[in-house]
Protein backbone atom coordinates (compact mmCIF):
# COMPACT_ATOMS: atom_id res chain seq x y z
CA UNK A 1 0.00 0.00 0.00
CA UNK A 2 0.96 3.27 -1.05
CA UNK A 3 0.69 6.05 1.33
CA UNK A 4 2.18 9.46 0.69
CA UNK A 5 2.44 12.58 3.59
CA UNK A 6 1.87 15.69 2.72
CA UNK A 7 3.13 18.39 5.16
CA UNK A 8 0.74 21.30 5.48
CA UNK A 9 1.62 22.83 8.61
CA UNK A 10 4.10 24.96 7.29
CA UNK A 11 1.48 26.49 5.37
CA UNK A 12 -2.31 25.99 6.03
CA UNK A 13 -1.11 25.17 9.96
CA UNK A 14 1.39 28.29 10.13
CA UNK A 15 -1.24 31.13 8.66
CA UNK A 16 -3.49 30.50 10.96
CA UNK A 17 -1.27 31.71 13.77
CA UNK A 18 -1.33 35.55 14.25
CA UNK A 19 1.47 35.97 15.62
CA UNK A 20 4.22 36.14 12.74
CA UNK A 21 7.12 33.13 12.90
CA UNK A 22 10.75 34.07 12.13
CA UNK A 23 12.07 32.92 9.31
CA UNK A 24 14.66 31.03 10.82
CA UNK A 25 12.26 29.36 12.57
CA UNK A 26 10.34 28.31 9.72
CA UNK A 27 13.59 27.00 7.99
CA UNK A 28 14.32 24.57 11.50
CA UNK A 29 11.40 23.16 11.38
CA UNK A 30 10.96 22.76 7.70
CA UNK A 31 14.45 21.28 7.47
CA UNK A 32 13.63 19.12 10.30
CA UNK A 33 10.55 17.61 8.95
CA UNK A 34 12.68 16.91 5.50
CA UNK A 35 14.62 15.34 8.11
CA UNK A 36 12.02 12.85 9.42
CA UNK A 37 11.32 11.99 5.72
CA UNK A 38 7.85 13.16 5.27
CA UNK A 39 7.42 13.03 0.87
CA UNK A 40 5.98 16.37 0.27
CA UNK A 41 6.18 19.80 2.50
CA UNK A 42 3.97 22.06 1.49
CA UNK A 43 6.80 25.15 2.43
CA UNK A 44 4.06 28.26 2.23
CA UNK A 45 1.53 30.05 -0.48
CA UNK A 46 2.66 32.46 -3.71
CA UNK A 47 -0.20 34.65 -2.50
CA UNK A 48 0.01 38.70 -1.90
CA UNK A 49 1.56 39.56 1.21
CA UNK A 50 -0.86 41.75 2.64
CA UNK A 51 -3.55 39.72 2.34
CA UNK A 52 -1.76 36.11 4.46
CA UNK A 53 1.25 38.06 6.27
CA UNK A 54 2.50 34.92 7.62
CA UNK A 55 3.62 34.08 4.04
CA UNK A 56 5.32 36.75 3.08
CA UNK A 57 8.23 35.35 3.12
CA UNK A 58 7.67 32.42 1.11
CA UNK A 59 9.84 32.81 -1.91
CA UNK A 60 13.19 33.71 0.18
CA UNK A 61 11.96 30.67 2.16
CA UNK A 62 12.49 28.47 -0.79
CA UNK A 63 15.56 29.66 -1.99
CA UNK A 64 17.31 29.41 1.41
CA UNK A 65 15.95 25.86 1.33
CA UNK A 66 16.72 24.80 -2.54
CA UNK A 67 20.38 26.08 -2.43
CA UNK A 68 21.85 22.69 -0.73
CA UNK A 69 18.49 20.81 -0.69
CA UNK A 70 19.85 16.97 -0.64
CA UNK A 71 16.77 15.71 0.76
CA UNK A 72 14.69 13.66 -1.37
CA UNK A 73 11.18 15.65 0.40
CA UNK A 74 9.53 17.50 -2.57
CA UNK A 75 8.85 21.32 -1.59
CA UNK A 76 5.63 22.54 -2.77
CA UNK A 77 3.93 25.98 -2.72
CA UNK A 78 0.41 26.76 -3.10
CA UNK A 79 -0.45 29.40 -5.64
CA UNK A 80 -3.97 30.58 -7.00
CA UNK A 81 -3.13 32.08 -10.07
CA UNK A 82 -0.71 32.16 -13.06
CA UNK A 83 0.86 34.70 -11.26
CA UNK A 84 1.63 32.50 -7.99
CA UNK A 85 3.02 30.04 -10.15
CA UNK A 86 5.73 32.22 -12.19
CA UNK A 87 6.49 33.25 -8.07
CA UNK A 88 7.29 29.96 -7.18
CA UNK A 89 9.37 29.32 -10.39
CA UNK A 90 11.46 31.90 -9.94
CA UNK A 91 12.18 30.53 -6.27
CA UNK A 92 12.54 27.14 -7.18
CA UNK A 93 9.49 25.58 -5.84
CA UNK A 94 9.19 21.68 -6.81
CA UNK A 95 5.56 21.52 -6.30
CA UNK A 96 2.11 23.54 -6.76
CA UNK A 97 -0.60 23.19 -5.38
CA UNK A 98 -4.02 24.90 -6.76
CA UNK A 99 -7.35 24.61 -6.01
CA UNK A 100 -10.69 26.40 -6.78
CA UNK A 101 -13.84 26.06 -4.46
CA UNK A 102 -17.11 23.88 -5.41
CA UNK A 103 -18.80 26.19 -3.46
CA UNK A 104 -19.87 29.17 -5.51
CA UNK A 105 -20.40 31.57 -2.40
CA UNK A 106 -16.58 30.91 -1.19
CA UNK A 107 -15.36 30.67 -4.76
CA UNK A 108 -16.87 34.50 -5.66
CA UNK A 109 -15.17 35.60 -2.32
CA UNK A 110 -12.26 34.40 -2.74
CA UNK A 111 -11.45 34.77 -6.18
CA UNK A 112 -14.09 36.86 -7.72
CA UNK A 113 -15.33 34.57 -10.03
CA UNK A 114 -17.82 31.22 -9.67
CA UNK A 115 -16.70 27.90 -9.77
CA UNK A 116 -16.60 26.69 -13.38
CA UNK A 117 -14.46 30.28 -13.88
CA UNK A 118 -11.99 29.66 -11.28
CA UNK A 119 -11.47 26.03 -12.35
CA UNK A 120 -10.46 27.38 -15.56
CA UNK A 121 -8.14 29.93 -14.14
CA UNK A 122 -6.47 27.21 -11.74
CA UNK A 123 -6.07 24.79 -14.92
CA UNK A 124 -4.47 27.46 -16.95
CA UNK A 125 -2.23 27.98 -14.02
CA UNK A 126 -1.50 24.41 -13.39
CA UNK A 127 -0.33 23.83 -17.12
CA UNK A 128 2.32 26.60 -17.01
CA UNK A 129 3.53 24.63 -14.10
CA UNK A 130 3.78 21.09 -15.83
CA UNK A 131 5.05 22.71 -18.76
CA UNK A 132 8.26 23.94 -16.44
CA UNK A 133 8.21 20.30 -15.57
CA UNK A 134 7.00 20.72 -12.17
CA UNK A 135 5.18 18.56 -10.14
CA UNK A 136 1.21 19.53 -9.64
CA UNK A 137 -1.23 18.57 -7.10
CA UNK A 138 -4.95 20.12 -8.19
CA UNK A 139 -7.77 20.26 -5.37
CA UNK A 140 -11.50 21.07 -5.06
CA UNK A 141 -12.30 23.27 -1.86
CA UNK A 142 -14.96 23.16 -0.03
CA UNK A 143 -15.87 19.32 -1.47
CA UNK A 144 -17.55 17.93 1.40
CA UNK A 145 -19.57 21.24 2.60
CA UNK A 146 -19.36 25.05 2.75
CA UNK A 147 -19.95 27.54 5.84
CA UNK A 148 -21.61 29.22 3.62
CA UNK A 149 -23.96 27.14 1.01
CA UNK A 150 -24.08 24.58 3.42
CA UNK A 151 -24.22 20.87 1.47
CA UNK A 152 -22.26 20.64 -1.60
CA UNK A 153 -23.71 18.73 -4.54
CA UNK A 154 -21.28 15.45 -5.37
CA UNK A 155 -22.29 16.54 -8.84
CA UNK A 156 -20.37 19.55 -8.93
CA UNK A 157 -17.15 17.92 -7.34
CA UNK A 158 -17.44 15.46 -10.12
CA UNK A 159 -17.81 17.97 -12.99
CA UNK A 160 -14.36 19.93 -11.49
CA UNK A 161 -12.68 16.31 -11.23
CA UNK A 162 -13.53 15.72 -14.67
CA UNK A 163 -12.33 18.84 -15.85
CA UNK A 164 -9.04 18.54 -13.69
CA UNK A 165 -9.06 15.26 -15.24
CA UNK A 166 -9.36 16.63 -19.17
CA UNK A 167 -6.54 19.32 -18.90
CA UNK A 168 -4.65 16.11 -17.90
CA UNK A 169 -4.12 16.81 -14.28
CA UNK A 170 -3.87 13.75 -12.42
CA UNK A 171 -3.45 14.37 -9.23
CA UNK A 172 -6.60 15.34 -7.40
CA UNK A 173 -7.29 16.74 -3.68
CA UNK A 174 -10.24 16.74 -2.30
CA UNK A 175 -10.10 19.79 0.65
CA UNK A 176 -12.62 19.89 3.40
CA UNK A 177 -11.98 23.03 4.14
CA UNK A 178 -14.84 24.20 6.60
CA UNK A 179 -14.31 20.36 8.47
CA UNK A 180 -17.53 19.23 7.57
CA UNK A 181 -16.85 15.74 6.18
CA UNK A 182 -17.93 12.37 7.67
CA UNK A 183 -16.34 8.98 6.66
CA UNK A 184 -19.17 7.86 5.10
CA UNK A 185 -19.39 10.95 2.74
CA UNK A 186 -15.55 10.54 2.09
CA UNK A 187 -16.09 7.27 1.39
CA UNK A 188 -18.81 7.83 -1.12
CA UNK A 189 -16.74 10.72 -3.14
CA UNK A 190 -13.69 9.07 -3.26
CA UNK A 191 -14.97 6.26 -4.41
CA UNK A 192 -17.51 7.89 -7.32
CA UNK A 193 -14.49 9.48 -8.41
CA UNK A 194 -11.88 6.47 -8.56
CA UNK A 195 -15.17 4.92 -10.39
CA UNK A 196 -14.62 7.84 -13.18
CA UNK A 197 -10.92 7.05 -13.62
CA UNK A 198 -9.46 3.76 -11.46
CA UNK A 199 -5.80 5.36 -11.82
CA UNK A 200 -5.99 8.92 -10.56
CA UNK A 201 -3.97 9.45 -7.84
CA UNK A 202 -5.99 10.98 -4.89
CA UNK A 203 -5.45 13.15 -2.17
CA UNK A 204 -7.02 14.47 0.97
CA UNK A 205 -7.40 17.23 3.14
CA UNK A 206 -9.07 17.20 6.27
CA UNK A 207 -9.77 19.66 9.26
CA UNK A 208 -10.97 18.72 13.14
CA UNK A 209 -13.32 21.13 13.40
CA UNK A 210 -16.01 18.13 14.65
CA UNK A 211 -13.06 16.24 15.70
CA UNK A 212 -13.60 13.57 12.61
CA UNK A 213 -9.96 14.43 11.02
CA UNK A 214 -8.06 11.10 12.18
CA UNK A 215 -11.48 9.12 10.91
CA UNK A 216 -11.83 10.76 7.87
CA UNK A 217 -8.15 10.04 7.15
CA UNK A 218 -8.82 6.26 7.26
CA UNK A 219 -11.82 6.69 5.34
CA UNK A 220 -10.13 7.80 2.43
CA UNK A 221 -7.42 5.76 2.56
CA UNK A 222 -10.40 2.49 3.08
CA UNK A 223 -11.20 3.08 -0.47
CA UNK A 224 -7.38 3.96 -2.31
CA UNK A 225 -6.80 7.54 -1.53
CA UNK A 226 -2.40 7.87 -1.36
CA UNK A 227 -1.86 11.20 -0.22
CA UNK A 228 -2.63 13.11 3.25
CA UNK A 229 -2.14 15.93 4.63
CA UNK A 230 -1.35 16.52 7.99
CA UNK A 231 0.24 19.77 9.97
CA UNK A 232 2.66 18.79 12.60
CA UNK A 233 1.67 19.24 15.71
CA UNK A 234 -1.74 19.65 14.64
CA UNK A 235 -0.75 23.09 13.62
CA UNK A 236 -3.98 25.10 12.41
CA UNK A 237 -6.03 24.80 15.84
CA UNK A 238 -6.25 28.91 16.73
CA UNK A 239 -6.89 29.26 20.77
CA UNK A 240 -8.45 32.56 19.96
CA UNK A 241 -10.93 30.93 17.84
CA UNK A 242 -13.73 29.22 19.19
CA UNK A 243 -13.40 26.56 17.17
CA UNK A 244 -10.50 24.43 16.67
CA UNK A 245 -10.08 23.40 12.97
CA UNK A 246 -6.45 22.27 12.68
CA UNK A 247 -5.02 19.49 10.68
CA UNK A 248 -4.41 16.03 12.26
CA UNK A 249 -1.07 15.98 13.39
CA UNK A 250 1.52 14.47 11.38
CA UNK A 251 3.27 12.82 14.55
CA UNK A 252 -0.30 11.03 15.08
CA UNK A 253 -0.91 9.74 11.55
CA UNK A 254 2.50 8.44 11.39
CA UNK A 255 3.06 6.72 14.69
CA UNK A 256 -0.83 5.18 13.97
CA UNK A 257 0.75 3.76 10.58
CA UNK A 258 4.04 2.54 12.57
CA UNK A 259 1.84 0.62 14.76
CA UNK A 260 0.21 -1.01 11.96
CA UNK A 261 3.60 -1.76 10.83
CA UNK A 262 3.67 1.11 7.80
CA UNK A 263 6.02 3.90 6.83
CA UNK A 264 8.47 2.66 9.61
CA UNK A 265 11.11 4.22 7.12
CA UNK A 266 9.62 8.00 8.58
CA UNK A 267 11.60 9.21 12.06
CA UNK A 268 8.40 9.44 14.58
CA UNK A 269 11.00 10.61 17.30
CA UNK A 270 12.23 13.61 15.09
CA UNK A 271 8.92 14.13 14.13
CA UNK A 272 7.63 14.27 18.40
CA UNK A 273 10.73 16.99 18.85
CA UNK A 274 9.45 19.12 16.22
CA UNK A 275 6.03 19.17 17.73
CA UNK A 276 7.17 19.84 21.54
CA UNK A 277 9.34 22.68 20.09
CA UNK A 278 6.31 23.94 17.96
CA UNK A 279 4.68 23.98 21.22
CA UNK A 280 7.22 25.48 23.10
CA UNK A 281 7.85 28.46 20.50
CA UNK A 282 4.01 29.35 20.76
CA UNK A 283 3.77 28.67 24.70
CA UNK A 284 0.56 26.62 24.24
CA UNK A 285 -0.77 23.31 24.17
CA UNK A 286 -0.86 22.14 20.49
CA UNK A 287 -3.58 19.71 19.44
CA UNK A 288 -1.56 16.85 18.74
CA UNK A 289 -2.12 14.32 20.57
CA UNK A 290 1.31 11.85 20.68
CA UNK A 291 4.27 14.68 20.93
CA UNK A 292 2.34 14.96 24.85
CA UNK A 293 2.77 10.98 25.34
CA UNK A 294 6.07 10.64 27.36
CA UNK A 295 8.33 8.63 25.38
CA UNK B 1 -28.31 0.02 10.79
CA UNK B 2 -28.53 -0.31 14.74
CA UNK B 3 -26.45 2.27 16.63
CA UNK B 4 -26.27 1.71 20.56
CA UNK B 5 -25.50 4.98 22.70
CA UNK B 6 -23.20 3.83 25.96
CA UNK B 7 -22.52 6.94 28.16
CA UNK B 8 -19.52 6.23 30.21
CA UNK B 9 -18.81 9.66 31.11
CA UNK B 10 -20.04 9.52 34.95
CA UNK B 11 -18.08 6.44 35.35
CA UNK B 12 -14.89 6.11 33.36
CA UNK B 13 -14.58 10.03 32.44
CA UNK B 14 -15.19 10.82 35.99
CA UNK B 15 -13.36 8.46 37.93
CA UNK B 16 -9.98 10.26 36.17
CA UNK B 17 -10.75 13.74 38.07
CA UNK B 18 -9.25 13.93 41.45
CA UNK B 19 -11.74 16.93 42.74
CA UNK B 20 -14.99 15.20 43.67
CA UNK B 21 -17.81 15.66 41.99
CA UNK B 22 -20.98 16.67 44.32
CA UNK B 23 -23.68 14.27 44.33
CA UNK B 24 -26.58 16.90 43.24
CA UNK B 25 -24.12 17.87 40.17
CA UNK B 26 -23.19 14.15 38.82
CA UNK B 27 -26.94 13.38 39.35
CA UNK B 28 -28.01 16.80 37.36
CA UNK B 29 -25.63 15.86 34.56
CA UNK B 30 -27.11 12.01 34.13
CA UNK B 31 -30.50 13.70 34.25
CA UNK B 32 -29.68 16.05 31.57
CA UNK B 33 -27.71 13.10 29.52
CA UNK B 34 -30.96 10.83 30.05
CA UNK B 35 -33.09 13.47 28.27
CA UNK B 36 -31.10 13.59 25.66
CA UNK B 37 -32.40 9.97 24.55
CA UNK B 38 -28.49 8.57 24.99
CA UNK B 39 -29.53 4.31 25.11
CA UNK B 40 -27.40 3.15 28.23
CA UNK B 41 -25.18 5.24 31.05
CA UNK B 42 -22.83 4.14 33.25
CA UNK B 43 -23.72 5.88 36.78
CA UNK B 44 -20.40 4.44 38.38
CA UNK B 45 -19.02 1.88 39.81
CA UNK B 46 -19.75 -0.47 42.97
CA UNK B 47 -16.01 -0.75 43.61
CA UNK B 48 -14.26 0.15 46.94
CA UNK B 49 -15.20 3.83 48.31
CA UNK B 50 -11.09 4.08 49.31
CA UNK B 51 -9.85 3.09 46.41
CA UNK B 52 -12.34 4.84 44.03
CA UNK B 53 -13.04 8.08 45.77
CA UNK B 54 -14.80 9.73 43.22
CA UNK B 55 -17.59 6.57 42.89
CA UNK B 56 -18.13 6.18 46.29
CA UNK B 57 -21.62 7.57 46.20
CA UNK B 58 -22.55 5.48 43.39
CA UNK B 59 -25.40 3.51 45.58
CA UNK B 60 -27.14 6.61 46.48
CA UNK B 61 -26.84 8.04 43.24
CA UNK B 62 -28.74 5.02 41.54
CA UNK B 63 -31.09 5.59 44.04
CA UNK B 64 -32.12 8.67 43.51
CA UNK B 65 -32.14 8.20 39.91
CA UNK B 66 -34.18 4.63 40.06
CA UNK B 67 -36.91 6.45 42.33
CA UNK B 68 -38.96 8.15 39.97
CA UNK B 69 -37.11 6.78 36.69
CA UNK B 70 -39.51 7.20 34.03
CA UNK B 71 -37.14 7.61 31.04
CA UNK B 72 -36.16 5.01 28.56
CA UNK B 73 -32.25 4.88 29.25
CA UNK B 74 -31.06 1.78 30.73
CA UNK B 75 -28.88 2.31 33.61
CA UNK B 76 -25.93 0.46 34.20
CA UNK B 77 -23.02 0.01 36.95
CA UNK B 78 -19.76 -1.52 37.16
CA UNK B 79 -18.87 -4.79 39.20
CA UNK B 80 -16.07 -6.17 39.42
CA UNK B 81 -17.50 -9.18 41.45
CA UNK B 82 -20.61 -11.20 43.29
CA UNK B 83 -19.90 -8.75 45.97
CA UNK B 84 -20.32 -5.58 43.72
CA UNK B 85 -23.44 -7.11 41.48
CA UNK B 86 -25.33 -7.72 44.85
CA UNK B 87 -24.57 -3.68 46.12
CA UNK B 88 -26.34 -2.87 42.35
CA UNK B 89 -28.71 -5.00 43.28
CA UNK B 90 -29.71 -3.81 46.23
CA UNK B 91 -29.87 0.06 44.88
CA UNK B 92 -32.24 -0.54 41.34
CA UNK B 93 -29.26 -1.12 38.92
CA UNK B 94 -31.00 -1.85 35.50
CA UNK B 95 -27.46 -3.15 33.57
CA UNK B 96 -24.12 -4.61 34.66
CA UNK B 97 -20.69 -4.30 32.97
CA UNK B 98 -18.18 -6.47 34.11
CA UNK B 99 -15.06 -7.20 32.96
CA UNK B 100 -11.37 -9.30 32.84
CA UNK B 101 -8.10 -8.19 31.58
CA UNK B 102 -6.45 -10.15 28.82
CA UNK B 103 -3.31 -8.92 30.33
CA UNK B 104 -1.76 -11.32 32.71
CA UNK B 105 -0.01 -8.71 34.27
CA UNK B 106 -2.72 -6.04 34.34
CA UNK B 107 -5.24 -8.77 35.65
CA UNK B 108 -3.00 -9.90 38.33
CA UNK B 109 -1.86 -6.30 39.18
CA UNK B 110 -5.75 -5.14 39.04
CA UNK B 111 -7.56 -8.67 40.68
CA UNK B 112 -5.27 -10.57 42.13
CA UNK B 113 -5.36 -13.65 40.00
CA UNK B 114 -4.22 -14.12 36.43
CA UNK B 115 -6.45 -13.83 33.15
CA UNK B 116 -8.21 -16.89 33.32
CA UNK B 117 -8.93 -17.23 36.54
CA UNK B 118 -10.37 -13.57 36.41
CA UNK B 119 -12.52 -13.93 34.08
CA UNK B 120 -14.18 -17.17 35.66
CA UNK B 121 -14.48 -14.76 38.44
CA UNK B 122 -16.48 -12.24 36.27
CA UNK B 123 -18.89 -14.99 34.44
CA UNK B 124 -20.00 -16.08 38.21
CA UNK B 125 -20.84 -12.56 39.35
CA UNK B 126 -22.41 -12.15 35.48
CA UNK B 127 -24.45 -14.85 35.80
CA UNK B 128 -26.31 -13.49 39.61
CA UNK B 129 -27.12 -10.34 37.82
CA UNK B 130 -28.35 -12.52 34.84
CA UNK B 131 -30.36 -14.57 37.69
CA UNK B 132 -32.03 -11.21 39.02
CA UNK B 133 -33.22 -10.28 34.93
CA UNK B 134 -30.78 -7.75 34.30
CA UNK B 135 -28.87 -7.07 31.68
CA UNK B 136 -25.05 -7.56 31.41
CA UNK B 137 -22.32 -6.44 29.47
CA UNK B 138 -18.83 -8.28 29.62
CA UNK B 139 -15.87 -7.17 28.28
CA UNK B 140 -12.13 -7.58 27.79
CA UNK B 141 -10.03 -5.10 29.24
CA UNK B 142 -6.92 -4.32 27.79
CA UNK B 143 -7.99 -6.38 24.55
CA UNK B 144 -5.79 -4.19 22.06
CA UNK B 145 -2.73 -4.06 23.66
CA UNK B 146 -1.40 -3.07 27.40
CA UNK B 147 1.11 -1.07 29.12
CA UNK B 148 3.11 -3.67 31.06
CA UNK B 149 3.15 -6.31 28.35
CA UNK B 150 2.49 -4.49 25.03
CA UNK B 151 0.59 -6.12 22.57
CA UNK B 152 -1.88 -8.52 23.13
CA UNK B 153 -2.20 -11.92 21.63
CA UNK B 154 -5.25 -12.17 20.01
CA UNK B 155 -6.09 -15.42 20.45
CA UNK B 156 -5.94 -15.08 24.42
CA UNK B 157 -8.60 -12.43 23.52
CA UNK B 158 -10.58 -14.57 21.72
CA UNK B 159 -10.46 -17.32 24.19
CA UNK B 160 -12.07 -15.56 26.57
CA UNK B 161 -14.43 -14.30 24.29
CA UNK B 162 -15.41 -17.92 23.73
CA UNK B 163 -15.69 -18.24 27.77
CA UNK B 164 -18.17 -15.65 27.62
CA UNK B 165 -20.08 -16.90 24.87
CA UNK B 166 -20.37 -20.47 26.65
CA UNK B 167 -21.51 -18.96 29.63
CA UNK B 168 -24.28 -17.81 27.88
CA UNK B 169 -23.08 -13.97 27.77
CA UNK B 170 -23.89 -12.43 24.66
CA UNK B 171 -23.34 -8.59 24.83
CA UNK B 172 -19.48 -8.11 24.82
CA UNK B 173 -17.11 -5.59 24.73
CA UNK B 174 -13.82 -4.88 23.79
CA UNK B 175 -11.82 -2.27 25.76
CA UNK B 176 -8.71 -0.46 24.69
CA UNK B 177 -7.74 0.17 28.41
CA UNK B 178 -4.58 2.03 27.53
CA UNK B 179 -5.44 3.78 24.03
CA UNK B 180 -3.18 1.18 21.92
CA UNK B 181 -5.79 0.21 18.99
CA UNK B 182 -5.51 1.32 15.28
CA UNK B 183 -8.10 0.91 12.81
CA UNK B 184 -6.78 -2.00 11.03
CA UNK B 185 -6.18 -4.05 14.80
CA UNK B 186 -9.81 -2.78 15.43
CA UNK B 187 -11.38 -4.60 12.17
CA UNK B 188 -9.39 -7.45 12.27
CA UNK B 189 -10.26 -8.44 16.24
CA UNK B 190 -14.26 -7.82 15.83
CA UNK B 191 -14.50 -9.70 12.57
CA UNK B 192 -12.77 -12.57 14.26
CA UNK B 193 -15.44 -12.61 16.54
CA UNK B 194 -18.44 -11.98 14.49
CA UNK B 195 -16.62 -15.21 12.77
CA UNK B 196 -16.97 -17.18 16.17
CA UNK B 197 -20.18 -16.14 16.12
CA UNK B 198 -22.03 -13.76 13.67
CA UNK B 199 -24.92 -13.33 16.43
CA UNK B 200 -22.78 -11.19 19.11
CA UNK B 201 -23.49 -7.80 19.88
CA UNK B 202 -20.62 -6.34 20.30
CA UNK B 203 -19.56 -3.21 22.04
CA UNK B 204 -15.98 -0.90 22.02
CA UNK B 205 -14.52 1.40 24.24
CA UNK B 206 -11.42 3.44 23.46
CA UNK B 207 -9.67 5.84 24.93
CA UNK B 208 -7.88 8.81 22.49
CA UNK B 209 -3.96 8.50 23.78
CA UNK B 210 -2.73 8.39 20.46
CA UNK B 211 -5.84 10.53 18.84
CA UNK B 212 -7.20 7.48 17.16
CA UNK B 213 -10.43 7.14 19.73
CA UNK B 214 -13.06 8.21 16.74
CA UNK B 215 -11.18 6.64 13.91
CA UNK B 216 -11.53 2.82 15.96
CA UNK B 217 -15.47 3.86 16.46
CA UNK B 218 -15.63 4.03 12.70
CA UNK B 219 -13.45 0.95 12.62
CA UNK B 220 -16.01 -1.02 14.63
CA UNK B 221 -19.15 1.06 12.92
CA UNK B 222 -17.62 -0.72 9.59
CA UNK B 223 -17.17 -4.28 10.78
CA UNK B 224 -20.59 -4.72 12.91
CA UNK B 225 -20.19 -3.19 16.77
CA UNK B 226 -23.18 -2.37 17.41
CA UNK B 227 -22.40 -0.63 21.13
CA UNK B 228 -20.01 2.18 21.69
CA UNK B 229 -18.74 3.68 24.63
CA UNK B 230 -18.23 7.75 24.63
CA UNK B 231 -17.66 10.37 27.39
CA UNK B 232 -19.90 13.68 27.79
CA UNK B 233 -17.12 16.55 26.98
CA UNK B 234 -14.73 13.86 26.49
CA UNK B 235 -14.64 13.34 29.93
CA UNK B 236 -11.17 11.10 31.05
CA UNK B 237 -8.36 13.37 29.81
CA UNK B 238 -6.95 14.39 32.71
CA UNK B 239 -4.98 17.88 32.39
CA UNK B 240 -2.40 17.40 35.14
CA UNK B 241 -0.87 13.99 33.21
CA UNK B 242 1.31 14.37 30.51
CA UNK B 243 -1.58 11.59 28.28
CA UNK B 244 -4.60 13.02 27.76
CA UNK B 245 -6.72 9.95 27.77
CA UNK B 246 -10.34 10.44 27.37
CA UNK B 247 -13.13 8.75 25.50
CA UNK B 248 -14.52 10.06 22.31
CA UNK B 249 -16.98 12.86 23.16
CA UNK B 250 -20.56 11.73 23.38
CA UNK B 251 -21.64 15.10 21.29
CA UNK B 252 -18.87 14.77 18.97
CA UNK B 253 -19.98 10.70 17.93
CA UNK B 254 -23.54 11.81 18.16
CA UNK B 255 -22.93 15.05 16.18
CA UNK B 256 -20.84 12.99 13.36
CA UNK B 257 -23.76 10.33 13.09
CA UNK B 258 -26.53 13.13 12.45
CA UNK B 259 -24.60 14.46 10.01
CA UNK B 260 -24.47 11.07 8.28
CA UNK B 261 -28.48 10.83 8.89
CA UNK B 262 -28.71 8.35 11.99
CA UNK B 263 -29.90 8.85 15.70
CA UNK B 264 -31.34 11.65 14.49
CA UNK B 265 -33.89 11.22 17.52
CA UNK B 266 -30.79 12.05 19.84
CA UNK B 267 -30.95 15.61 21.18
CA UNK B 268 -27.43 17.31 20.26
CA UNK B 269 -28.56 20.65 21.40
CA UNK B 270 -29.07 19.34 24.95
CA UNK B 271 -25.63 17.21 25.12
CA UNK B 272 -23.81 20.22 23.79
CA UNK B 273 -25.11 22.04 27.03
CA UNK B 274 -24.49 19.67 29.29
CA UNK B 275 -20.67 19.64 27.90
CA UNK B 276 -20.28 22.87 28.30
CA UNK B 277 -21.72 23.17 31.82
CA UNK B 278 -18.81 20.29 32.45
CA UNK B 279 -16.29 22.17 30.95
CA UNK B 280 -17.96 25.49 33.42
CA UNK B 281 -17.66 23.28 36.23
CA UNK B 282 -13.89 22.10 36.17
CA UNK B 283 -12.88 25.28 34.80
CA UNK B 284 -11.09 24.28 32.04
CA UNK B 285 -11.30 23.15 28.42
CA UNK B 286 -12.54 19.73 28.11
CA UNK B 287 -11.40 17.56 24.82
CA UNK B 288 -14.53 17.55 23.88
CA UNK B 289 -14.82 19.34 19.42
CA UNK B 290 -18.11 19.63 18.76
CA UNK B 291 -19.22 21.49 21.95
CA UNK B 292 -16.39 24.44 21.25
CA UNK B 293 -17.86 25.72 18.33
CA UNK B 294 -20.47 28.28 18.48
CA UNK B 295 -23.75 27.32 17.73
Amino acid sequence: MKIILQEVGPRDGLQAEKQIVPLEKKEAWIRALMDSGVDIIQVGSFVHPEKVPQMAETDKLFRRLMKDKRSATVLSGLALNEKGVERGLACGAEMFYLGASASETHSTKNTGVGTAQATQRIIAAAKIAVAAGKKVQVSVQSAFGCGFEGPIPEDRVLDMVRSYLEAGLRKISLADTAGHATPAQVERLFSAIFKLDPTVECACHFHNTYGLGMANIYAALRVGVTTFDTSFAGLGGCPFAKVAAGNVATEDFVAALQREGLRKDLDLKGLITVARDVAAHFGREMPGFVYKIDS
